[in-house]
C-alpha cells in the first residue's frame, strides 16, 4: 500500500539522519581516522605500546600508597591509581579520605615522580581536585551523570572513563561524547566489565568491545582487569587477552595487604603477586612486541 | 550425618549476621514495622490507595503541559510529573528546558493545584529547584549518584528514587538508605524495568521486585509502567499487574501528542488514550478494592 | 547514492517479506483471531477463567502425590503436575523415578480424577509416556530441543511448553510452532522466568511477556509462579499479578514436606501454605470475575 | 570479636564442603591434575599448541565443502566443521541436509584427510552418524539435553561440547559431567558467547571463562569466535585474545560465498578472508610460541 510505501520512506530517511549523526561525533573515527594519542608524565598512551595503570582501590594512608608507588617506580612504569572519593553501594561502608586521600596522592606523585589516576563523583569537587590530579577516573556509576561528565570536559585534565556496569557500546561513545563536546579532547574509555548473569567472575568482561571501541572511536581503549574479573588468579590471563585484542592500556589493583584492604580486599594484588604478574606481562609483552 | 548438621549451623548463623546487619538500615521493615505514609498535596502515599502519577517526559511548553494538567485535575489525581532536566544518551538530543521548565511546573502546580514531581539531576541544581517542585525524583542513570542522594537527604523534600537499569535490589534499598542517613525519610521507591537480553520490551519489568520491597523496607514502592515497558499497549495490563501485587503507586507517561514529543514519542500516551487507560485502571480497581 | 538507495530498498523488501512470514505462523494471532481454548478433564483452559496447576516438583512415592492430589481434589482443581523425568544440572542428583513415576502419577489421576501433567525430556520416551500423561511439558531446558518438539508435535497430546531460561518472545513463538507445524494444535505456553543478573529471586518473573504472548499468539498462557521466584514468600503476589495481566493459568509446587523434597525444597509449598494460597486467591479471583 | 570468628570458621566449613563435592566430579581438576590430550587425525588437542576447526555453519552441497576442505587442507589444518543436522529458530528456516549432509562430510573427509567436526542434535541420530563422523558436537541449545549427554557418553567419539546460551560455567561444567560419568572421557570444552544486553555483537564472549575452565577441570577449551561475535570483522582480534588467555583452540566459520549461505550468512568468512585471517593468526602465533 502507499502508506507502506511512505512509511518506510520516512524509516529510511530516518536511519540515514541518525547515520550521519553519527558521523557528527566527535569522539568517532569518522570524524578523525588516526589515533589519539595522550602524554601524560612522558606515557604516550594510544601510540602502540600498551601502558598500565597500577595502584591500590582506596587511598588509606601515606605509607600504603608508597608502599605500592616505590614498587610501580621499580618497574619503570609512569602512573599510579588510587581513590580518594569511594563510591560504595551502602553509605556505612568506607567513603574515601576525600580531600586528605587527595593530598596523600599529590605528595606520592611528587616524591616518585608518577602521575596521579582518581576518580571524581560530583562536579562540585572537580576544582579542588585540579591541583592534586594527572588523570580524573569518571567511575562506572556515573557513566551517565551527565552533569559531571559535562564539569570534567570543560576541564583540560585528562579524562579516563569506565563504561557503566550495564552501558551498551553505544552508550558508552555517547558518554564520552559529553565531554568531548564541551572542549576536552583527552579521553580515555576503560571496559571494566558488564553485568550479566554469570557469577563465577563479579562482572563479565566484555573483551570484544575493545576491538569495537577501537574501530569506532579514535581514543585510547583500557581494560580494567581487576573490577571485570573480580579475582586476583585471574588478572595475568585477561591482561594478556586484553594487549592481544589491541587494548592500549591495562588497569589492576595493588595494595601493600589486600587482606586489610578498607574495599576490595578479595581482588587486589600484594607487591609479591604484584612483581610477579609485571614480569610475566613483561614476557608476553616481549614476544607480542615482536609483531610490530 | 554430621556434615549435614555443621552445613545447617553454618548457614544459619551466617543468615543471622547478614540479617543483623539488614536490620540496621534505617529503610529496613526491621527498623519500623509499620508502613511509611508520605502526604503529598493531600495524597496520602503508601497508606493502602494506589497513587498515579501522570505526565508528560519532558516539559516541552507550557500549553503542552496544561493540557495533560487538565486532563490529570479532571480525574481528580493530585500529581503530575514531567522533566525539566533530562538526562539524555546523546548531548546532541533535546536537553529539556531546565529552570524554564521548572517555572512552567510551578505555574501549572498553582493553576491546576497538582503537586509536581520532576527529576534532579545533580547536587547544584537543588537549592534551586526547592521552591519550584513538591517531590524530587532520582532518576535510574543517577541512582548512584551517592553525592546527589546525600544532598537530597539533607533537603525535606519527598524523594522519588527510581531504580537503576541493572541495580540488584539490594542496591536499589542501599541507595535509599543513602537519603535516608542523612534525615530525609519521605522516600519512595519506584521498579521501572530491569536490562535483560530481551528486546520485546524496552527493558523488563521486575515485578517481583515490589513485595521484596515492600517485605525489606517500610517505604511506598511504585512502578513506571512506560519506562519498564516502552510500549503503550503494555502500559494498562502492566498497572493491573502492579496494582494487584501491591505497588503503591502507577506512574505513566502522557503527553498531549506524542508523535511530535521531544523524548520519549513511541511510548507516551495520548489524551485519549490517557482517559482510556484511567477508565480502564479504575474499573479494574473497584473491584480490587472490595478484597480489602 | 544509488547503492544506498538499492540497499534500503532490498532492507525494506526484506523486512516486508518476515513480516509476511510472521503473519504465516499456525501460533500466530493472525493466522487465527480467536483464543484456542482447551478442554482437559473438563478444564476449559483459555476460556476466561484462570487454570491452576498445582503437584510436586518430582514424583518420589505414591503417599507423597496422593497427599498432594487429595488437597488439590479437594479444591475441586482438575490438574496434578509431577515430574517423573527430571532434568538437573548434576548428573549425581535425584533424576526422577521415570517409568514407575509414570505409573504412580496414572494411578492417582484414576483415583483422584486429575488430569496429570508431566515432564518428557526426550523423543524415545514419549511413546510409552502416552498411556499415562495427559499433557505433555516441555521444560525450560528443551525449549529449543527441536526433535523433541517436532515429536510431540506428532502427538495428539496437549503440550504445556515452558519458555526457555533466556529464550526470547519471539523463540518462544517459533518452539511453539515447531510443535504446530507438525499437527498438535493444543499448546499452552508458560512463562517461568527468565535469568537476568538479579539474584533476589531464582530468576525474574518477565510478567510482561503474558499480554505480549496472548497478543501474537491464540494459545493460553500460564504463569509458573515456583520456578519464576524460586521463593514461597512470592507465590501468592506473584499470582495475582499473573491473573491481573491476563494470564489463562496458574503452576505452582505443592509437597507434603518441602523439607525432605529431592529437588527444589526451597521453594514448594506444604500442604497448610497450598490451602492458604488457595484461599487468598480465590478471594482475589472472587472480586476480579466480577469486572468480566 | 566472637561473632567474626564465627563467621570465618562457618565461612571455611562451607567452602571445604562444597570443594568436595567438586572434588568428586570426573571432569575437575582435582580429580586428574594433567590436562587431558585428545588424538583427533594426528592433531594433538590441548598439548600445548592451539587447534583450529574450521568450515561452513551448513553442510549445502558436496562442492561448497570441498572448496572450503582444500583451503583447509592447503594450510595443513587436520579438522573440518559442517552441520548437516541445523537447529534453526524457525521451523520454516533450512534444517540443514540430515543424512545425505554427513555423506558429504564423510567423502570429503576421505578425499582430503580432514577429521569431521559435526553437530547431533538427538539421541536417535547418534547410532546412524557414528560411521561418518569423527567429533560429535553438541550445540549450545542442547548443553542441557540430558539425554542426548548421556548418549554421547556411551560412545567412544570425542565430544565437543558447547556452552549454552545462557549457562553458567557451573552448569557447563556439569553438563560435561553427564557426558564423563558415562565413560566418555575425550570432551572439549567450547565457549561461545553468552546471552547478555549487550547488542553490538550477537552474543558477548565470555573470555575469562576460558581460564576458569582450564583451573576447574583438566579439559581442552575452545573458543568459537563466529558464534560470539556474530561479525566477521571480530573474528582475529578475537581468535587473538583466546590464544593469549590460553584457549586450547579456536573454531571459526568459512563458506566460499557467504552471500549465499544457507544459514549466518552475515558471519561467515569467504576463503580470501579466511587466508588473510590464517596468516595473521599464524604471525601472531609464531611470536607467542616463543614464549613457550
Amino acid at each position: 500500500t502507499v502508506d507502506y510505501i511512505f512509511k518506510q520512506i520516512f524509516k529510511t530517511a530516518l536511519k540515514q539522519l541518525e547515520a550521519e549523526k553519527k558521523k557528527e561525533l566527535l569522539v568517532s573515527r569518522k570524524k578523525k581516522s588516526e589515533d589519539t594519542v595522550i602524554n601524560i608524565n612522558g606515557e604516550q598512551i594510544g601510540a602502540g605500546t600498551p601502558t598500565f595503570v597500577f595502584g591500590p582501590c582506596s587511598v588509606e594512608s601515606y605509607e600504603q600508597v608508597a608502599a605500592v608507588a616505590a614498587s610501580i617506580k621499580e618497574k619503570g612504569q609512569k602512573l599510579i591509581r588510587g581513590g580518594a572519593y569511594k563510591p560504595r553501594t551502602s553509605p556505612y561502608d568506607f567513603q574515601g579520605l576525600g580531600l586528605d586521600g587527595l593530598k596523600i596522592l599529590k605528595q606520592i606523585s611528587q616524591e616518585y615522580g608518577l602521575a596521579v589516576v582518581t576518580e571524581i563523583v560530583t562536579p562540585a569537587h572537580i576544582e579542588e581536585a585540579l591541583d592534586y590530579v594527572d588523570v580524573i577516573q569518571i567511575g562506572a556509576r556515573n557513566m551517565q551523570n551527565f552533569e559531571l561528565l559535562k564539569a570534567v570536559g570543560e576541564t583540560n585534565k585528562p579524562v579516563l572513563l569506565k563504561r557503566g556496569l550495564a552501558a551498551t557500546i553505544d552508550e558508552f561513545i555517547h558518554a564520552a561524547e559529553y565531554i568531548m563536546s564541551k572542549g576536552n579532547e583527552n579521553i580515555m574509555l576503560c571496559e571494566r566489565g558488564i553485568r550479566t548473569y554469570e557469577k563465577a567472575t563479579r562482572n563479565t568482561l566484555d573483551i570484544s568491545a575493545v576491538p569495537i571501541l577501537k574501530q569506532e572511536t579514535h581514543l585510547p581503549v583500557f581494560v580494567d582487569v581487576t573490577h571485570s574479573t573480580g579475582r586476583r588468579d585471574l588478572l595475568l590471563p585477561c591482561a594478556k587477552a586484553a594487549i592481544a585484542i589491541g587494548a592500549d592500556g591495562v588497569m589492576a589493583e595493588v595494595h601493600p595487604d589486600p587482606s586489610v584492604a578498607l574495599s576490595d580486599s578479595q581482588q587486589q594484588m600484594d607487591i609479591p603477586q604484584f612483581n610477579a604478574f609485571y614480569d610475566e606481562i613483561q614476557k608476553f609483552m616481549k614476544q607480542y612486541e615482536l609483531k610490530a
